[in-house]
């Protein structure tokens, strides 16, 4: 922990390596000495750093929003075409959920049930932001198809939720299937789903 | 527990009350004691039924695994065309996805952690059967439709396991969209992403 001065670093860090016992464990499961050992601080330094542990497993859950923000968002802000800037959200989304160093992370994020109250909700508010930009991005690629929706953006945007944040129940990187591949076909069978052809097969289309 | 006679159903309702209890508190959060008394058994009567805590984990993925090929297999096995048995398996899996009755024990059969060695490699095996039913259902689909595949049917059976298996986290049976709309979407969805086109499309096409 010395190495790190900056707070915001330090506590990624903490968050970091109580993800791991959290995931290895369970929430309930994995005491706060433990993290205190795995951390490399007193019970007492980590309750300083955290809080409680209800707020370092909000912390971690935070955390993980912040990456997603970093690694899908803020690489295609700049992006006007909807088309593309919705394979590049699939494509960000697809690196962040199988790397393996946020895996612990991720995986907490998606099994939020042992967060409690106001906590729950301030995450939860994070991610229904999130679906709200895939509906709207998705909602902008039916319109510019210039054909009728097939379905609802909602559950076009739940569909590619279902997509890509299941990857970290079966792809390991290291198996058959590359990450390039891997990120190929979901773009192509997603967009496919949506609008019943490829963006590459939209391009030629309209061109 | 006095009406059950059927070893079996007796084991199923031990199961079904034991699913809540971890969904509530977590394997690890909670005691052998506390499932005792929400089932109405002493600890001991419990240890005799379900030999221990790890044994009670397996047996009641086990019984989630069991309610997978009740709810979907057992109605698919005399559909002989592909195109419409892959159809009603979809519908099939999402019915016991969505249904609350079951919804803890689905969700402890998708966050498989908590279970070690010989017992969750018995699970995993289960659950590869079922990928690979998924598998060679839809490279049966994808030789039907006379064009070349797509995309693998592994990653096609992954696809609909992350499409299907997310409704957890989101779909509410009570909500705006009935299980009806939300059957046939996903049907359509998956189709187009697969075949580049939905059932019915590929009916009209092909008469």
């Amino acid at each position: 922990m010395s190495g790190l001065s900056d707070p915001k670093a330090r506590l990624r860090e903490i968050c970091r390596i109580a993800a791991r016992v959290f995931y290895e464990k369970g929430y309930d499961g994995a005491s706060m000495q433990e993290i205190a050992q795995a951390v490399g601080l007193t019970k007492a330094g980590l309750y300083h750093h955290v809080g409680s542990k209800d707020n370092l497993l909000f912390e971690i859950m935070n955390y993980g929003m912040d990456i997603l923000d970093e690694t899908v968002l803020a690489r295609v802000q700049n992006i006007q075409d909807p088309r593309e800037k919705l394979r590049q959200t699939i494509l960000g989304h697809i690196d962040l959920i199988v790397r393996a160093r946020d895996l612990e992370i991720t995986v907490i994020l998606h099994e939020n049930r042992s967060l409690q109250g106001e906590l729950r909700e301030k995450i939860n508010c994070r991610k229904r932001a999130y679906v709200n930009y895939l509906k709207d991005l998705i909602a902008e690629v039916q319109k510019q198809s210039g054909r009728p929706a097939l379905l609802s953006p909602t559950l076009a945007a739940f569909y590619l939720l279902g997509l890509v944040n299941w990857l970290y129940q079966w792809y390991r990187p290291e198996g058959t299937i590359g990450q390039a591949e891997l990120g190929r076909a979901t773009v192509e069978f997603f967009f496919r789903g949506l609008l019943g052809y490829t963006p590459e097969e939209g391009t030629r289309a309209s061109s």
